[in-house]
């Protein structure tokens, strides 16, 4: 039994949706479907979630929302008029909205069902249209399939009774979609997932039935060994563990939101990217364990936009506690830190720029001075990270060296390099200003034939 | 005008203090003398502090003393008979030790003064020998010096107006030998620095008299850059910075107690190791900065009995505090963690082994386990440090590519890298067997001509 869930753009439109039928009538094992709601039809769209958020917060804030409401029907009715599907769905949709206005729930609530309404109507299009060409298919509610969460509207936490639950649809004959992106609580309220939880659902249903695999259809062929902006028609990866999923997408791969996996990482469900636009492609499977391979390394990720705070002190590794202390500024901050590579007598925290803004900086600079009393401190804004991934990673003599290597010959200074810890990849931090030439001399290292 | 310091094996007995004679006269500015207490003549043998300490314990539990006082008196005749000098000074003394056993202060303070006396001793046999040889040379006690330090037995701090006082030693003409180790506070009691701390009196005098150079005489011709254990006749060093120094002797290089040169450092008083068995020989000077050299690596150093703790958790970066309730945990067992090599999910710790004893291991791991719910925690004790150090390391591409590649050819694995923080090291972890091959290697790579 397999699993199908559908993204954004792959539900944007009347003749996606006629791909998604295809994919679905393609493969008996198909049996589950999930879908997100319409996504971007065109690179300057507007997502039909961000529409209905747009309409929910003018209700709330006691403005007209009408005119929002028809652009929302509107994106419905273009795939319910190409689909040659009955109007009844429009109807529900609007009917459905005012339901969620006039209700007494709290205004966090009334905007988790105004939010899920995409997805929620998406799942009745589909179903329609599945049956309307003669195929064994239902809408199915998250409350029926068994979809149980925490009562916390925006950020739901799957419940472990909803497994076995959920089980229970591999008794079913027909095909099933099911909305993502929401669940109930115990008394019936409706919790959506953090955004991007159509991934989340999608995960939870396939741990659920047990699938035999989950399929992930969005619109890339696979994941790519390196950034393609990088590196003209990059190989693509064909598997990949969870662990080199999790460190490549560290540093810049983001195909689906990190903590969707989990629970088809934890019921050790294997997922397969796939790509709507052209299914016969392999895709990329993420697996948690696969045999040794040829080629150790597996991707190279980078990401710029880190920075470093490097404290230095004469005699800092026989001050009991300066490293906790220092963690200690960032957190009370609310800064995660990523890495922090030392030495004797000092050491570099690397945190990502976007969490600390320049006000943010200064107070953090002002309190490891009056704290610290370091001899110097000073941060360095211009840092990329670039991760070299692979499950041989730990046992592969000379890897390292290559990578070194591969720097050395772009004629990049290595500001720092940081292995050791993880079994699946290595870090290097450089000037920003350098990736290209270093992705492209490990890509030419690891990946082209001598 | 220089500073010289004498350690315990160049005054050993009367053959050493003739060298030390002979040393101090070819230089018209080896004018302020400052030395241990006698050392070991040969390698069983017992250091005369030692002897000290072993006296003191025994009277101070009121057991007999006697005959450990008359051991200690006859490594001083020993060297006065030699040297043809009169025996007032053992009967001065002896005279001292009753007196300080005699007096109404606390025990603490008097095994502080009995610790003192080698030194105390040593310094008026070597005047005392030089004024007999026709030099113009004085005895003068570190109170009349201007040895200020605070009131803290055993760990004394100088007091920072003992420097203004100090530096009218420039106004004599005679040499001056001090007694390294000791002290006095302002109220006259006599306290010791901790051990080693002749080393501490000699670069406190040297930044005190503003020397041009603060000579440290001991029993080896240079710093080597490699451990001569693991490689027959290195290369010595001839100048390293203060940086460089620390980073040497964090994995083996001890030629002396850290903390003793921050006087002179802070001063920017130059520090030469020399031989007293072999003076002409250059030396190793120490500086604050130097040239950028051909060779940007200055050493390699290597010390085994490390530990790294790792621990590994899904999604470990996003919980805002793990890394630093991790090292409260460790805090708390009080040891003191060196690097913390960290990936996505996953985080290592290294310590060192002496720090973490079976049960403080195993009350870690527990706590680990409990506070923090990690997907995995292992210990691996098996692991060796190797620091490549210089100041050339941060702006010169392609010496990791080097290190890395020396590590390749010996066929060690790299277990850890740890490199961008300190501007002048790079730092690998290895399993603890492979240390020889792999400092050969690099040895190698970094100091032989090809």
């Amino acid at each position: 039994m397999k699993v199908a869930k559908f993204g954004g753009s792959s539900v944007a439109n009347a003749e996606q949706l006629r791909k998604v039928a295809n994919i679905i009538s393609d493969d008996k094992e198909r049996k589950v479907i999930v879908v997100s709601a319409p996504g971007k039809r065109f690179s300057e769209d507007i997502k039909v979630t961000d529409l209905l958020i747009n309409m929910g917060e003018a209700y709330l804030s006691d403005q007209p929302y009408e005119d929002k409401l028809e652009i929302v029907l509107n994106r419905f009715k273009e795939i319910t008029t190409e689909l040659e599907l009955s109007t009844d769905v429009i109807d529900e949709i609007k009917l459905g909205v005012e339901r969620i206005f006039a209700s007494d729930q709290s205004d966090e609530l009334k905007m988790d069902a105004i939010k899920a309404t995409g997805e929620d109507s998406l799942a009745k299009v589909l179903s329609a249209y599945l049956q309307s060409i003669g195929m064994d298919a239902v809408y199915l509610n998250p409350k029926e399939a068994g979809i149980f969460v925490s009562d916390t509207p925006g950020s739901a936490q799957i419940l472990d009774e909803s497994y076995d639950k959920l089980y229970e649809l591999r008794n079913r004959n027909e095909i099933v979609v099911i909305p993502g992106f929401f669940g109930y609580t115990k008394d019936g309220k409706l919790i959506t997932f953090s955004r991007g939880g159509s991934d989340i659902t999608g995960s939870i249903v396939a741990a659920g039935v047990k699938a035999d695999l989950y399929e992930n259809f969005t619109d890339v062929d696979s994941v790519y060994c390196v950034n393609p902006n990088i590196v003209k028609n990059p190989r693509e990866i064909t598997s990949l563990t969870y662990k080199e999923m999790r460190e490549l997408s560290y540093a810049g791969f983001s195909v689906f939101h990190d903590e969707a996996l989990i629970p088809a990482f934890k019921a050790d469900i294997p997922v397969c990217i796939k790509n709507t636009n052209n299914p016969q492609a392999m895709g990329t499977i993420i697996v948690s364990k696969k045999e040794p391979q040829p080629n150790p390394v597996v991707g190279i990720a980078s990401d710029t936009g880190f920075v470093s705070i490097y404290v230095s002190k004469y005699l800092m590794n026989r001050e009991l506690g300066f490293g906790r202390k220092l963690l200690t500024i960032l957190e009370d901050e609310g800064i995660s830190f990523e890495h922090t590579p030392s030495g004797i007598d000092d050491i570099s925290i690397i945190v990502r720029a976007s969490k600390m803004p320049k006000e943010k900086e200064e107070r953090v600079i002002a309190r490891i001075k009056e704290e610290l009393h370091p001899d110097t401190v000073h941060v360095d804004r211009d840092l990329a990270l670039i991760m070299v991934v692979g499950e041989g990673m730990d046992s592969t003599i000379g890897l390292a060296d290559k990578a070194t290597h591969a720097f050395a010959k772009a004629n990049v200074n290595l500001e720092m390099i940081n292995q050791g810890s993880s079994e699946v990849s290595m870090m290097f931090g450089i000037k920003a200003s350098r990736v290209e030439e270093a992705v492209r001399s490990l890509y030419d290292m690891f990946f082209c034939d001598k």
